[in-house]
């Protein structure tokens, strides 16, 4: 259950959207949190004719797209409320006239200061995961393109954020050995691709940026399935480790043949394939795009097991916190 | 000067869009030709409010946006003018309804029979780097947005095409000894990471894709400058090999960022600064845009340079033209 700070919060820039005409939304953040808006141009191209666009934060600031006024919605996100290049875009955005909606864990914050509608989420085991950042953006994602026009889908996809905890409980244990094993084979390796399509590009992103590279020191490249015929897939040799995220959406065959492909030149590809994942409690018209979200529970347990096995907690930095930059 | 079936087709194309209400435009390609693309979105960014979007052809096809319809220009690219998920993208396209203008070097192919309006750019030494792939997708860039609304730039940016075989000579001179030093340092690196922002993002990812995984078999990611502080920083150590490319656009910060970062915690900081260029023969205030072409003919002498001191043509392929995928 959403805390009732969240629940007026979530109403509020709702009603915002629908008192105002939006030509096109522009979804803002870095790293991590950026990647999480993925998925929300991918629901936004399949749903509505509203153009769509997702800018790490200072490209935003200094590209300053032209499209950016009265009529825009800016979304932003993070989770501190502090990350300074996001509180820009979000003033920048404010300035221009646009409509601002931000996401953060933390509200007494920067980003809350500079934004019209701020959503707070919760975080950590013990609180709803329904009601952290992808629950919380993907309940205003249905709730914004409900407000632009009657969206089917508004009430079956609230549902499907209600039931996000306990699908990411269940489908965690049902890949928690394959994690352990993940984590055990990998644990000397210096590289690991990550590859996907559709509403999953997104997390094989932030895998390679943030659990890999930030994480655990880990060289990675995130590679666009389709993409991957088309120049990567000649670094393809039977030791170099691929991680595929199968998507369950139309773009899956684009996933289909990145595997057939890889399982025959490299004996390292491993893949975890969404159509696996036990989504009973959600609309099946929906798996299309909440999968994503399960999918980022569940490889998150892949990174926990990684660093274990590695003795490199997921916690451990080596620049950030620890200066300026 | 461009041949003259290259100024009808030219002709007919900005004909074709000045007879058309376009809504949004979409940029579809793979590899090394959808990355020609992101410049251009860049340039659309900058000039106009009408939406664009770069995507991977088999994506394009496969999520279909929503947005795609009458009132959309589909601008496509294959240099063989063969590759199936473009041309589906492209016959899609024109199933749709929309507008479609698509580029190749090879003319009587499937992308001249799926597509409305083929431009045919010309290749190889002998010819004038002004008509190759890039300068006619800028022709027509400029040509577009002059067709949309009067673009003050747009005769301009004509003479600047005209001007890029001469500036390419002297600025792959000048680089010359520098190239050669990179590709001797270089020669025995598993991997090397590429990094830019703004115009010359494509450019990073072209590089990291085809040049170094596709032709030389060398691990790569291209990483955005702004993200590189949102995740791929912490692998920075004083062994990692950068190539970070400096754009002189507005978003010049953003790389000055990531060099003053990566300059003091690696030892294997490279730097292509577009800002050193000759580029006395065209105009200042279209350098933000024209930068990234002499840069790609640049970096394209350090994949010889790196090449050739590994005894690795740029031409070798495993996968490639070898078999069916």
């Amino acid at each position: 259950m959403m805390n009732q700070n969240q629940i007026r919060e979530l109403n509020e820039a709702i009603d915002a959207v629908r008192g105002r005409r939006i030509e096109n939304v522009y979804c803002v953040a870095c790293g991590g949190s950026k990647a999480i808006f993925d998925p929300i141009q991918y629901i936004f191209d399949r749903e509505t004719t509203i153009p769509s666009f997702v800018y790490t934060a200072n490209e935003f600031v200094h590209r300053c797209p032209k499209g950016l006024g009265k009529n825009s919605l800016v979304i932003s996100c993070s989770h501190s409320g502090n990350t300074p290049e996001t509180v820009r875009a979000t003033a920048l955005a404010g300035e221009k006239g646009a409509l601002t909606i931000s996401f953060a864990f933390k509200t007494e914050s920067p980003l809350w200061e500079a934004t019209q509608h701020g959503v707070s989420y919760e975080w950590g085991p013990e609180t709803d995961a329904g009601n952290h950042n992808n629950g919380m953006l993907f309940r205003v994602a249905f709730g914004v393109l409900n407000a632009l026009q009657p969206c089917e889908k508004y009430e079956r996809a609230v549902k499907a954020c209600d039931a996000l905890d306990e699908t990411f409980r269940v489908n965690k244990e049902k890949f928690a050995s394959r994690a352990d094993a993940f984590g055990s084979k990998y644990k000397r390796a210096p590289l690991i691709y990550t590859m996907s399509s559709g509403p999953c590009y997104g997390v094989a992103y932030s895998f390679a940026i943030c659990l890999l590279q930030e994480m655990q020191w880990i060289h990675s490249a995130a590679i666009h399935s389709g993409e991957y015929f088309h120049g990567p897939f000649e670094v393809t040799d039977y030791d170099v480790p691929f991680l595929l995220l199968k998507n369950v959406g139309p773009t899956r065959p684009l996933d289909d043949r990145a595997e057939a492909f890889a399982s025959k030149y490299s004996r390292e590809l491993n893949v975890i394939d969404c159509a696996e994942f036990d989504m009973h409690l959600i609309d099946e018209d929906l798996h299309e795009y909440f999968a994503v979200l399960v999918l980022g529970a569940v490889i998150r347990t892949y990174a926990d097991a990684l660093a274990d096995h590695r003795g490199h907690p997921l916690s451990v930095r080596r620049y950030m916190w620890r200066m300026q930059y």
